[in-house]
């Protein structure tokens, strides 16, 4: 069995660790001239990679998203499978909820007060008062959902497709977009980028959430129109943002997010890949489909995820 | 039954409050020609309060913290009781969650990129990497340290006297303070303040925990010798503190600790006393006592807590 490793960077590393976790297996870094492999291991390749690989039988994207994968020409029948969780959950929901806690809290106000040497108490705030709704529901944002409803937050969800949910309300579709949106003071998003779902933080979606509203983007930058959110800052319709990923990445010089007050920029950090534990997870359905076993994470690429 | 409110704000909330979940009692905020009262609830009352309340059958602190009682004569055999939880150990563990969450994901690092507009990814760090350790475990101290276990870090706690905990390794006394401190990156301070814990955090103590250790203080500031935490940060041995407490507060203007590269001062915002909760606890208290019903919470004296 063949494997290719394309990824742009760290491709030695994957595929150093995917030969100790499958070790009657051949790994090799992919180079223009190689034989076909079976499996690939990809992250952000080019259009040639795939153009060269006529043998796939599986495609695994060393991460969440596949929105990136989605502009290429995937071989017709070879399914793409996603990262499922992998560690990623767990340092999403702890960005989520220091930016949570951090708004709510008012530490961003106490910081500012203490370079000022400023000793003002401020009102307690309730988290009865910060009902959070978490767009999108899969396996990151149940967990996110969880992770913030344990902390004592109110908490419901927005899925494109039903979903139970015990102890949770969960919202769908577009019939259930407006609801969702008219209960929630702060808006998390975990939504993979899809046509549908890119821009969906927008004027229109903003001007439906409760006053000082306060969003979270660990998704994508294309999931919030940017334009739209500083102005609705400027108008002080919302109280800020935690913002983690952006329209253009690195977030250009001068770019109006940097210096915009209340908002919070962190240069796509929520969540690291961890290469152990997703190699494991790769190793381990590489291993299934060999058996012929059914894997889990297949994208289906008419919806994008 | 009479019940005197002598608290040095909001008396007469407190009494409102008092009244209507006690509505058989007479509760009045006190004044110096006031008929003694059975029952008091005070938040740092005068000397004075005592020297003319011959009746009481015990005295409710507004807080959990008793130490500032201690320094005034308190009249002889009757029980002083301190506030349990009534929603502070929720919003203490929030505090932590937020300080600890700041620090090990570099979030503060991250916002002071952003005020140069710099975007640079820094390298993950693993929870693992940063065992924390609670210094205190009572009912404050427990929560806050189950808390951060449910997060998924490593925890251990310091306790005078030996406790039981499921799960997490408890050490005790003199004798274990040193192992407890060995194992400590992140220390939460948490316990009452006592004759014995009063500069538990100095520079011989800083100098046994782990290197680049975080300290956050979110008890009194007393436990903290504040000179020899400025010096052991910048000595290199400490990455920084999260303070919400101080020997002085406010905090005075000037002082070196609102400047210090690493710290955090807030003030005095950790746990506000919860008036609804805290008068629901206390009304349910005073129905058993008259029913003759033991009820915890009551302090010791000789040990301070």
């Amino acid at each position: 069995m063949r494997i290719a490793c394309c990824l742009n960077s760290d491709a030695t590393e994957w595929r150093d660790a995917l030969r100790a976790a499958l070790p009657g297996a051949s790994v090799e870094t992919w180079a223009r001239d190689a034989s076909p492999s079976e499996y690939a291991i990809v992250w952000r390749p080019p259009q040639e990679f795939f153009d060269t690989q006529p043998r796939l039988k599986a495609i695994f994207n060393a991460g969440a998203g596949v929105d990136a994968l989605l502009n290429l020409r995937l071989p017709d029948g070879v399914p793409l499978v996603r990262l499922e969780d992998a560690g990623m959950a767990e340092q999403m929901a702890d960005y989520v909820v220091h930016a949570v806690l951090r708004h709510v809290r008012e530490f961003d106000v106490y910081e500012s007060q203490a370079r000022g040497g400023v000793w003002k108490p401020r009102a307690p705030r309730r988290k009865a008062d910060f009902p959070i709704g978490v767009l999108g529901f899969g396996v990151l944002g149940e967990y996110v959902a969880r992770s913030l409803q344990t902390m004592g937050f109110p908490v419901h969800a927005w899925t494109r497709t039903p979903k139970d949910a015990i102890g949770l309300r969960v919202f769908t579709g577009d019939a259930g977009l407006e609801d969702f949106l008219a209960a929630t003071r702060v808006l998390v998003c975990l939504l993979p980028l899809t046509g549908e779902t890119r821009g969906i933080v927008n004027r229109r979606t903003l001007a439906l959430l409760r006053p000082e509203a306060y969003i979270v983007n660990v998704a994508r930058g294309g999931h919030v129109v940017e334009s739209d959110l500083i102005e609705a800052l400027k108008e002080g319709r919302l109280a800020g943002a935690a913002l983690d990923v952006f329209e253009q990445e690195p977030l250009p010089s001068g770019h109006p997010l940097w210096d915009q007050p209340g908002i919070a920029v962190t240069p796509h950090i929520s969540a690291a890949t961890l290469r152990e534990e997703s190699v494991e997870q790769i190793a381990r359905k590489i291993l299934a489909m060999e058996r012929g076993d059914p894997i889990s994470g297949v994208v289906d690429l008419r919806r994008g995820y």
